[in-house]
């Protein structure tokens, strides 16, 4: 038995390609007093992992290269010497890209399973859940009666976003690439309004009619010249937060674009970044509501599942050209 | 004896041209029951009349052509039929740029000539002091060991920044156009650091000495190259107050920048547009203040008076120019 691992192997120019990546097999690492061994059956794959393949301090070191590829699963304890991990349980965290990883606890989290499937640790009662819940709640102060723009709203993060919103008294619109995402938000998930920008000319006039009182709040995942849209539909007193940046993360060259600042005096606005890291400490607030609404079934969300960790560069590629409709995962082992 | 008018003769392309300004003399309006007449004797030149100038609705009611050109004066009441405002008071109010101006007290506030020269209720003890105090305050949330940078440093408002956050335990570091600028702030008015960006090719190398602990905050009166140059030297939770974009008011089309919110996540940093109108409500508490620190000599000022209403759109668009050193003023009749 080996230890299939996915390591980076050059950092990427411009959109990773799979050649980025290398699959190798080591042994299975064993865990001394104090440590588990855990088995992956879910990894997850998420924008912000592009910025850890570049050679670039930012909120989150660097992957080495020749390292395994960093990110989050959820599995299975399957050998313990560790009190409170014991076999059979299951946890998610920092695993990495890797069938078998050896923990000592730090930064894992228990998932119960009594909450929902135990792929929901990765979406939406992880870190995309938590995401959405403070960055819409806290960085972006949704109030009752919002307007609330949100972009990629049909990945894990903004549809959740959206779904926050119409649970809590305000108007969703949501902006995504194909007109099946578009379907889906403002179908199954109750969106008022959503854009298609892949087939909008005009993002200002396609936002004006689903935004008829203006726009409150927007939920900022792409950055780009659909950012640049937002900004002129903006209410007094408007908030934006900047959970991602998709739309940037490929460039080698900064993007150029319009300056907005003016809006923000017109409008005495507010514009605040969001890094989920600062809300562990009340991750339990965000979980507990998360779970809630989810049990009540008033929570959706939907998957899409690459079979076999040899197929993780490529689900991530994918990812990133926007593919998936809500959460993209790699499966690694069976339930 | 007639009343000198500056009219809005024309709407400006890019800088505005003495030609876009006409002087007539019209009569002295004369004031009903409830009405008195005020005799300018300064009146304020402001880098955001620039905007009214344009047929673009904005926070401020654009100036209709033909109309005088708005702004704020100080003077004197002259003849009354109010009883608030007694013949030989000093009051200062949107009274545009004309000598006699008639007003129902809306909006006009009454000055104190023993707190300092009546010159000061155009700038430290006026808006421009309420502008830098509010700000800095409440929406650049500044806290004693902050390291503020504030551009247009030398002007009216940004050299009060600069001295307030002296006064309040911080580090100042302004930007300025000139040396003449940055030995005065960095000079008599205590600033830590100045930068003359005219003479400087890379801003962020030039900021960094200046920052040996990052940049806090920044105080932004012009927008452009200069505040892009902030951004890669923004501490964690560092807050942008956007008080002015001086460097886009004469722009016929959008300026392109960097894109730079992906910034804000790394940073958690929050951009807020600021308008002094907001503060209104709370301008007794800004005045008490800076009449507080004026009187102890804490607070200096410089003004470049412009002899003449004749001369009052030489005077702006030199102003806009960067030609003054402090408060721009038209003196139009002896105190």
């Amino acid at each position: 038995m080996t230890n299939q691992q996915i390591l980076l192997a050059a950092r990427p120019t411009g959109l990773p390609k799979e050649s980025d990546f290398r699959l190798v097999e080591s042994p299975i690492p064993v865990p001394v007093e104090g440590e588990f061994l855990v088995r992956a059956i879910y990894l997850s794959v998420d924008p912000y992992m592009r910025g850890r393949m570049n050679d670039r301090k930012s909120y989150i070191e660097p992957v080495a290269l020749g390292a395994v590829m960093g990110g989050e699963s959820v599995g299975r304890v399957v050998q313990s010497k560790h009190a409170d991990y014991p076999e059979g349980s299951t946890v998610v965290g920092q695993f990495g890209w890797q069938e078998y990883a050896v923990s000592d606890g730090r930064g894992v989290r228990q998932v119960d399973p009594s909450l929902g499937p135990i792929s929901t640790a990765l979406h939406v009662l992880g870190m995309p859940g938590l995401t959405a819940y403070f960055c819409l709640f806290d960085t972006c102060q949704f109030q009752a009666g919002d307007t609330v723009v949100v972009s990629a709203a049909a990945g894990a993060v903004g549809s959740t976003v959206g779904q926050l919103v119409k649970l809590s008294g305000g108007r969703a619109v949501g902006i995504a690439g194909s007109d099946e995402k578009i379907d889906w938000i403002t179908g199954p998930l109750g969106f008022d309004g959503g854009l298609n920008y892949k087939t909008t000319d005009n993002y200002v006039e396609g936002l004006k009619p689903l935004c008829p009182d203006g726009i409150d709040v927007y939920y900022d995942n792409v950055g780009g010249p659909i950012t640049d849209a937002v900004f002129p539909l903006l209410n007094l007193r408007a908030r934006i937060g900047i959970c991602g940046q998709i739309s940037q993360y490929n460039l080698e060259e900064p993007e150029y674009g319009p300056r907005l600042l003016w809006h923000l005096i017109v409008k005495r606005a507010t514009i605040r970044g969001f890094l989920v890291f600062d809300y562990f400490d009340r991750a339990a607030e965000g979980f507990g509501k998360l779970a809630g609404w989810l049990r009540e079934g008033r929570l959706q969300y939907r998957e899409r599942i690459t079979d076999g960790i040899e197929n993780g560069p490529r689900a991530f590629i994918e990812m990133l050209q926007g593919a998936n409709i809500g959460k993209q995962l790699v499966r690694v082992s069976q339930e």
